[in-house]
């Protein structure tokens, strides 16, 4: 792949004695575009440098990104003492063949920094930084552009950088005007405060952030049930209850819990208030919260205690979908689960309101073997 | 994409009445095979920890992997005092196919690798921990464990561990038995010892370190090749005088210098021996070795300094490809380049030349405008 430089001209290679053959080979000629990536790479540039706090070093062209991890100027200033880093990557499956189905590229982005640093953030992890690749069958820079653009919106939401990334012409691979997007996110916690789960207990507090819709899991159960049921997403549906079209509604961007999530457990410095965490993607909540729990806990889920958001019914009721199957597929409205201590569940359930969030105490943690009850 | 879990029990969710209508749709009825990505997930996890040294924390099924940045423990102290983290992402590009083509799967994890730690170490870094995603068709189990077994290989070669790693099926962007592989590599480097390239002065002695033939670059053009000569890849053929086929030839998969040149940089802990250094990837010598110049600076390269493999005179010919066109794609033998001050240029190469490399002093550092001039 050609090198994400600025600069990309030709120096000077020994000089081929002139010939009557016919032109040879080239590797542009073999249908990779240069030109188009080196257009795309300029116009990525600007986009990764508005994440860049005075934590990023470098300079364009380098062969990777470099992030100062301590910091000691006064008013950025960060140490740690025995730092973990946390690592993770993702992609946005299917959903991205919905973004192609509507000319969508912009929001996409913000899915893969979402599906990653959400699941960061479980360990009790502050974001740091992000890079994100991109597999394509042809490099379309406007694409492109709009693609990184909403990485670059999800890393300024999740307060990481986006250090860097790859773009890859594979026209044997992805299908004329198809792409993958994947993502990878590193972010860094203290040892002494790294959330494994051990220590969730008996009768903590199970607190629900509220998810903006199915986020990125499950699209491959969508498009069937769009298929089968001929659903139109350029059409607005009174069961949805919004003025948005389906397309639309099912393209919201997956939220993001980062800065949410890191200033309430940056709230209680001392005290482990936080015992665990979930972000609720594939599996929904009965296959990711028992990841914050012990093998001898339960979750029990009040499955009252928030209301379903329309899409779900929407899509249940089209495909036919059981509940069991409904509850394993989608998040179902939930996006992300705090554990808390009974005693600081009001404070912290107010805590993550007043960053942005809609939160309901959803259940509590009991005796049991793993397993999430709902009720 | 379902949780990389070992437990993907269904826990109790709520029961739908029983109904004579026709079974609802599923999940797993839209193309997704969750049982397949179970036993992927099963399979692959002995190779990650084999790649495990005592810096990696946790437990299967978490959300994100972690790696202990210091350690104090004194058979592995590892101490840092402003560290800088070092990241990148990338992919093989369409070698993908050519191993696709072959249906050897286990060494294609091995390029992954080699890419992304390559280029880490240009800046200084050490290599720490790497997260692999593959986006494919069907998860066949067999398969992601090959080309999961290839990526185990390459950490440790490069001496890092693999922390993570996403496998996504999604049959509707990639064709049948068809799969992509990206890689992101995080390294860590003092930040008084960041090689930022800033350091080359006129004098400077360029060592060439030898590839291990195309290594990952330039396999749309090589496709290209393959099919207009009608080429046979399980042939051997006397120009490439070894025993091996032309497709084995081409798989060999790149080399990882890591160890190498951490090793290297370890050895001159005060004097700031290596000025600058490049990994020769896509754009050759000519567009590589720039990166590591100031725009002052030339780099005078003496081609005749070491043999260019037969492998690329017989993919030049076959291709009828021009001088020019060949020194931009190809490394031409040489994978990964070391700038090193004059009065040092022996020791170093002796050094590297010990740890197993094969160096050639292929040019040196004149005042110039940021280009690569060869004779």
């Amino acid at each position: 792949m050609p090198p994400k430089t600025a600069d990309n001209d030709l120096a000077d290679p020994p000089i081929t004695p002139a010939t009557t053959e016919p032109a040879g080979m080239t590797y542009a000629g073999s249908g990779v575009d240069i030109d188009a990536g080196d257009e795309s790479a300029r116009r990525i540039v600007a986009h990764m440098r508005r994440t860049y706090g005075p934590r990023v070093l470098g300079r364009d062209g380098a062969f990777a990104g470099c992030f100062r991890l301590d910091f000691n100027e006064r008013l950025f200033k960060r140490n740690y003492r025995d730092p973990v880093l946390v690592a993770c990557t993702d992609g946005v499956g299917t959903k991205v063949k919905l973004a192609i189905q509507l000319g969508v590229h912009d929001t996409i982005g913000q899915d893969c920094v979402a599906m990653n640093v959400n699941d960061l953030i479980v360990q009790g992890a502050e974001p740091l930084l992000f890079l994100d690749y991109i597999g394509t069958h042809k490099v379309n820079p406007a694409n492109i552009e709009h693609i990184v653009k909403g990485v670059a919106d999800g890393c300024e939401l999740a307060g990481c950088a986006l250090l860097g990334g790859e773009t890859a012409e594979m026209p044997d691979i992805y299908d004329k005007d198809e792409y993958d997007l994947a993502g990878f996110a590193v972010g860094v916690v203290e040892l002494s405060r790294v959330v494994d789960g051990t220590r969730v207990e008996e009768g903590d507090v199970i607190l629900g952030l509220e998810s903006d819709g199915v986020h990125s899991n499950g699209f491959s159960l969508i498009r069937a049930i769009l298929r089968e049921a001929k659903l139109d997403l350029k059409k607005t549906y009174d069961a949805l209850e919004t003025e948005q079209t389906l397309g639309q509604v099912l393209l919201t961007p997956t939220r993001i819990y980062a800065k949410q999530v890191v200033s309430l457990l940056r709230k209680y410095k001392v005290k482990k208030v936080v015992s665990g965490m979930s972000h609720i993607t594939g599996g929904g909540l009965v296959d990711n919260l028992p990841r914050a729990l012990g093998p001898d806990l339960n979750a029990k889920i009040n499955t009252k205690a928030w209301t379903v958001p329309p899409i779900f019914k929407f899509l249940q009721q089209h495909g036919r979908v059981e509940d069991a199957e409904m509850w394993r597929v989608f998040n179902m409205g939930i996006g992300y689960c705090v554990i808390v201590r009974p005693h600081f569940a009001e404070s912290a359930a107010r805590h993550l309101e007043r960053k942005g969030e809609r939160v309901h105490v959803i259940g509590k943690v009991t005796k049991g073997n793993g397993r999430v009850v709902m009720s």
